[in-house]
């Protein structure tokens, strides 16, 4: 941790200052939870009220707020949070060990500046990787990888044979990356693996995160866009397109072969079936099942997943279900009653 | 295995016999396949008739019932069970390897008796392990990461840096405690990372699945409270807090920031969103997605959950939604009708 | 690679064909991306203008098609351009490293002929691996385990103690077969572990995609039944027995002491409750929550999963639910206006 003044974060996030600028800052936290010598930040306006009771030395705000707080004006409050906790805290120190003597790197393997691979790590034959890497205990690189500059792949991940990392990707611990998809030929009631030769390819800046699974192509490659980021145990199927900058968050899985555009947000959990094409800038709510193209922009929920307006009220309703059939009963019953009547 | 009379069982789990006392018994059985020399259970009302048909030597009872075997009565049978299952069976045995030659223990770390570290684990520098632990092959534990007493970490569990592990923890193969949260600030398209600056808590005789991916907290700690259980692939969101003796059955999710309270069980494939508050001994069914507070003592199910006995009939009733649309048109040109009828 | 001509790829899968049978073949590709040089496939009808205007230099097909591609008739298309693909590419070669210096493999462990154990791979205490068998970096082989022939297990792929696999079979990275299953006696408000004293039996020519997580029985085993395939994170819990040749999708569930037929697909994310038998040859669509027994053949989607053809339009109709409650309330307005005019 760095000791700031309010004054020094202000500068570093491009903000203006109401309040006392010399105000020492310890480091970040919550509004819930921040205490003198700490920053903490107002994003979502609902919480504006909580703002004016924090006992935090200082706050990020995107306009004057009522609090006793020496405030930061910035435009955008948690993106300047980030860069105030990067100031304060720092990304992770990656031990320094060189290249272990307990690590196994195949002669042919081309290794850049200023890496660390750790012990009980393997770099396979034909591997070409890239300048201040950091390659974990018991990471495994199959032959014929590729991986670019700044890259970290944390313990036990594992990058199967002939895939393309770019810079600055991370994967996270006992994530796959490459292993065959799901692929087989059923003839006569047996499977029959078909040879999945396509493979992974990562682009620059994408995140992989713990035990997620990323299966390589059987012919086409799976591709995970530039700036993407998975969160933990996503599925990715064979051949499948993810676009630049989408998140997926956890437990998420998409099925081989479908394509999502850019910026995309697909909540926990969510499924999406094969061989379907998830356009631009779609969001889709934790949970979902989506079974249909999606159009650019659209925000969907539910399984089968539908506009999201339309679902939260729909979805809300199975509730009623039991109230409804017998509504629908007793009008029944007093439709064929007055039917009745008027006959007679 | 180790042979008990039915005496020896009885006495271990403070039972009282009906029957042969003096009769051997060797292993132990379900129900549905014990035969001679095994010791069974029952605990389900609904599978007393098979205990009448069982082949069982001996059975394990809360009140005395109608079989020939012979009958240990018991207050809680299911318990007394596990009882006998470890008199007969034990615990796994872990090997005695000592501190392996081939692992990586940094010179910082301090180890404490008796324990086993195998080959090919890594522990980093400043880390702390109590007495009796086993670190199995392939495990990552961090730097500044603090075990205590009688923990077991199975192959290629990864612990990352900082996280406190309390006594008598067990950690799947293949899990992985205290990566990164998926914490990302989107500033004109691109996410970028928020340093993550909390930890991962696990308090005494937590279970963490294989496969688990638990993350760490951006600023406040992620928590699984004492004697809580993970089934696998379960995921924990950054800064959630699991509170004491809960259940999460497999491939369950809890979103960030999340909180539940003690004794609650959640199904397989539950999800909960992030930032709500789940009361104390709350059962979730199997695939619901809790999308709100739950108040305590809640038995909900579906996704969005809601009341058990609510849910069940109107889940139920979405199967009859083609006939409640034939129904409401039938009815509704019916009414027509009567109406043109009437004013005629 | 290995260039081969139309004449001697449909020599391999038994064709005829209608064209040039010298013309050379380089590669496989999807009927969307092939060009020159490459041989495709037509399999699902619905695709067949595209064979029209395909680039390719062949096709299989089931039975003559407009094209100017050459033509492979053949019976099951898919399964030969599976064949094709063996032939053009080949499967996965393994490096050959023999046994590693840096493997650990215990005295006791007996090593069949021609087997690869990697670099930091455990094989411990008692274990019988077959013939041409690769135990890739970071597998851990618990004691007492046995393998059979031809098989493979990726990198950081576990075994825990006891478990039986057999010939053929693929564990893909980090996927965990035989942890503890999810056991536990509650008694007083704790949760106690029931030793999980059954294993796992893996038939042969099973394949366990990356990131899986097969429990270990309580008391009897957990099994998966010859030429079953895993996709990756799969879920299998203690004591359940996954009938043979079965495809279970990436991300599917199935809950202890569950029985599952032969031949049945379990879409992505799909679960299954604990203790129900599911019949052969069922079909479940994704992400479907199976409640109860399943008879033979069905097909069956949602949650509760119904059967198919009910469900999709059950199902779908739930976004009409806020318009059937409006019809039923206006209707019911109606009605009573009614009523009322004819009791006056």
């Amino acid at each position: 941790m760095h000791q700031k003044t309010v004054q020094e974060i202000s500068d570093h996030v491009g903000g203006r200052i109401i309040g006392d600028a010399a105000v020492v800052i310890e480091s970040a936290a919550t509004l819930d939870s921040a205490g003198p010598g700490q920053v903490t930040f107002l994003s979502n306006p609902k919480y504006a009220p909580r703002v004016q009771t924090t006992q935090a030395t200082a706050v990020l705000v995107s306009k004057k707020v009522e609090t006793n707080a020496c405030q930061i004006i910035v435009e955008d409050p948690y993106y300047a949070f980030m860069q105030a906790v990067v100031l304060l805290h720092g990304h992770r120190q990656h031990p320094q060990t060189g290249i272990s003597k307990q690590a196994s790197v195949a002669g042919s393997a081309k290794i850049g500046k200023n890496c660390n691979i750790h012990a009980f790590a393997v770099v396979s034959e034909n591997t070409v990787i890239g300048d201040n890497c950091h390659i974990y205990p018991g990471v495994f690189v199959g032959p014929h990888v590729t991986i670019g500059d700044d890259c970290v792949l944390y313990p036990n991940a594992v990058i199967y044979d002939g895939c393309r990392i770019g810079h600055r990707v991370i994967v996270q611990s006992n994530a796959s990356v490459g292993q065959d998809g799901f692929g087989f030929a059923t003839h006569k009631g047996e499977h029959h693996k078909i040879p999945q030769i396509g493979i992974v390819i990562l682009e620059d800046d994408v995140e992989i995160g713990a035990g997620c699974v990323v299966e390589r192509g059987t012919l086409d490659n799976t591709l995970i866009g530039k700036g993407s980021k998975l969160g933990d145990s996503v599925a990715i199927g064979h051949g499948t397109k993810i676009g630049p900058h989408c998140l997926l968050v956890p437990q998420a899985g998409v099925a081989g072969s479908a394509e999502l555009g850019h910026h995309c947000v697909l909540g926990g959990q969510v499924g999406v079936v094969g061989h379907i094409k998830v356009g631009n800038m779609v969001k889709v709510g934790a949970k979902a099942g989506v079974i249909n193209d999606v159009p650019d922009g659209a925000t969907i929920v539910g399984t089968p997943a539908i506009d999201a307006n339309k679902a939260r009220r729909a979805y809300a309703l199975i509730e009623t279900l039991p109230e409804i059939r017998q509504k629908l009963r007793a009008l029944d019953k007093q439709v064929q009653r007055l039917a009745g009547d008027q006959e007679t």
